[in-house]
């Protein structure tokens, strides 16, 4: 294992300390129990959007602190999920008032402990919801997870949800929202190489020099199919097929119902996408890809999305949501309407994206 | 050899096409001879910057087309230099009647190549000025170069001297602010593993399992040394201290003399990095390298620059300049002053760096 790293027990923490460093006019850093918050934070009447998930997936989520999208986010060791003290701090931390979201990719551990978090922070009088992100086609369940699990759409999610609390939505309109991109996105990857986790210290799978994993978690989990190489643009039909042409999916989750008081069980369905359907096209490189071939990437998918009827009217073109230096992509689409793409245009300044600020 | 590519030799066609396609707001591309230029070129009254090189370095530098930033970037096959015909005709697509500059980085393809385009663009009545990159303190001499190559310090140059031709400095002005840019530059890389360019099919140089390459070429030049692997902060020790115990750097470039209209001869001197000192850090990634390891190399830099008086005014930390999918790391420290902050913090909008608008 060769890493830039010194002691593999330490790189989250030296990861913290180097993020607190390198960006103080966005950010800061709360150690034991961990988590990345904004310099402003609480900001007056505002919604805070909170989410975490284990490391590893950088920029993802310490990358998207900031003005107009998280006002904080809790790391856990790599690919581990975060504890509920670290939610349950980060929140009374950025919590004005206007209660607090939480984005919660599908994960069993992560689910588990967003809860745990959300019912100690309403414990001490926080208003919290619960949001889950279950969008990767690949698989049905998986490894880590049961239904499907929350990949790409959670980095569009935590902007917009984001730009709409700078907006001033309130805490139930903001969640609303969270529910519907997560119900209008869908993704899919493929993977080329491994990772390696840094105190596992070696790869996490292997794979032959003339193969693929279709279908591949963010944390290398199996995914539909290990097959022979093939050429870009069948990749990226596959994948895009498989996104595109993926059925009506119900699936039942627990949501928090603030007049009921308790967890209650919420059936949600996500409807196929339909020619004339306007979507975000998204291009994400899951870390050691390098950059030249995302764009071949984008191009089929263009390409495809037309054929299909889809009017790609925005992209995000590059390493958001990763596994260390795996070499793989993921593609995910977002059904768009007026309201989305207005949000997703308002400005964000954080580490890892930045536009009209 | 896995990539996400269709035929090795359709690379750099099929990845213009994918940026024409994912930018269109922001760039153009044209196809034989291949240049992407900013799509509001000419700009009316304004120097135009233009720079490139071997693809496989990517974003840069078509990643930087657009406000405050280049009007065109040239690319090459992967680590080949591009032909003087590229150049030429960006030039007269973007040159707007206040000259043209070209930032070249030091190789001996692209210094030559760009010194004939600036004969031939001459010839057809643009005024252009060629200004040389050559920061990295690895090596004296390397495989493609008479002299120090040209590495991280042209992200900043191509940044800041964009930056203030929007602001309006007339061609000669730019020139000079480039040129301070280089001569106040430097940097030095290390890499973990090597690259594969698509058409060789094969790793540029082998590097056993506990070994590193430093002062590794972007194009996986040998360096200083190859050694066993250590930890990040030794790593980030041995090059800071390799860039701010530098010498004085002292070389013999040709520029173009516009009074006498010839190339001439010109000495040029980098001074040492002293106490007192303000910097801009630049930790870039190679291609390859997790994103969660480039904070913990910052962290570092930041302790030993501020042991060396040298205070860190500005920041950029991710994958700027690369190597296709090598892992590996570069530095590079600039001295800064007021012009330059000001400059570097002027509104940019490329597909790689974009903010303040």
């Amino acid at each position: 294992m060769k890493k830039f790293i010194n002691r593999p027990e330490d790189v989250v923490k030296e990861e913290l300390e180097g993020i607190a460093l390198a960006y103080p006019e966005l950010v800061k850093v709360n150690f034991n129990p961990n988590f990345i918050y904004r310099a402003d934070a609480p900001v007056a009447g505002k919604v805070a959007v909170i989410s975490g998930g284990g490391s590893g997936h950088e920029p993802m989520h310490g990358g998207f602190v900031g003005k107009g999208m998280l006002d904080a986010a809790c790391p856990g060791e790599v690919f581990t999920s975060p504890t509920p003290d670290q939610m349950l701090e980060a929140a009374k931390k950025v919590n004005s008032g206007a209660g607090v979201l939480f984005i919660v990719k599908n994960y069993t551990g992560d689910v588990m402990n967003f809860e745990i978090a959300a019912d100690l922070a309403r414990a001490e009088g926080i208003r919290v919801l619960n949001i889950l992100i279950d969008d990767d086609v690949a698989v049905k369940d998986s490894l880590y997870t049961a239904g499907r699990r929350g990949v790409g759409t959670t980095v569009l999610a935590e902007k917009i949800c984001g730009a709409a609390a700078e907006r001033g939505y309130d805490l139930k309109r903001v969640a609303d929202l969270c529910r519907h991109v997560n119900l209008n996105g869908r993704s899919m990857g493929v993977a080329l190489t491994p990772c390696t986790v840094p105190t596992a210290g070696k790869p996490t799978f292997t794979l032959g020099d003339d193969e693929m994993e279709v279908g591949i978690g963010i944390h290398g989990e199996p995914g539909r199919e290990r097959m022979k190489m093939k050429t870009a643009d069948e990749i990226t039909e596959m994948l895009a097929l498989s996104i595109i042409e993926d059925k009506e999916y119900r699936r039942t989750v627990r949501e928090f119902n603030e007049e009921k008081g308790e967890w209650t069980d919420v059936e949600l369905v996500s409807e196929p996408f339909r020619p004339g359907d306007k979507v975000l096209a998204f291009v994400n490189s899951m870390g050691g890809t390098p950059d030249i071939e995302l764009p071949i990437i984008y191009r089929k998918l263009h390409e495809i999305c037309e054929k299909k009827g889809l009017t790609i009217v925005r992209r995000l073109i590059g390493r958001y949501i990763t596994s260390l230096e795996m070499q793989g992509i993921s593609i995910t689409l977002l059904r768009m309407n007026d309201e989305l793409i207005d949000l997703w245009d308002a400005p964000v300044l954080t580490p890892a994206l930045r536009w009209g600020m």
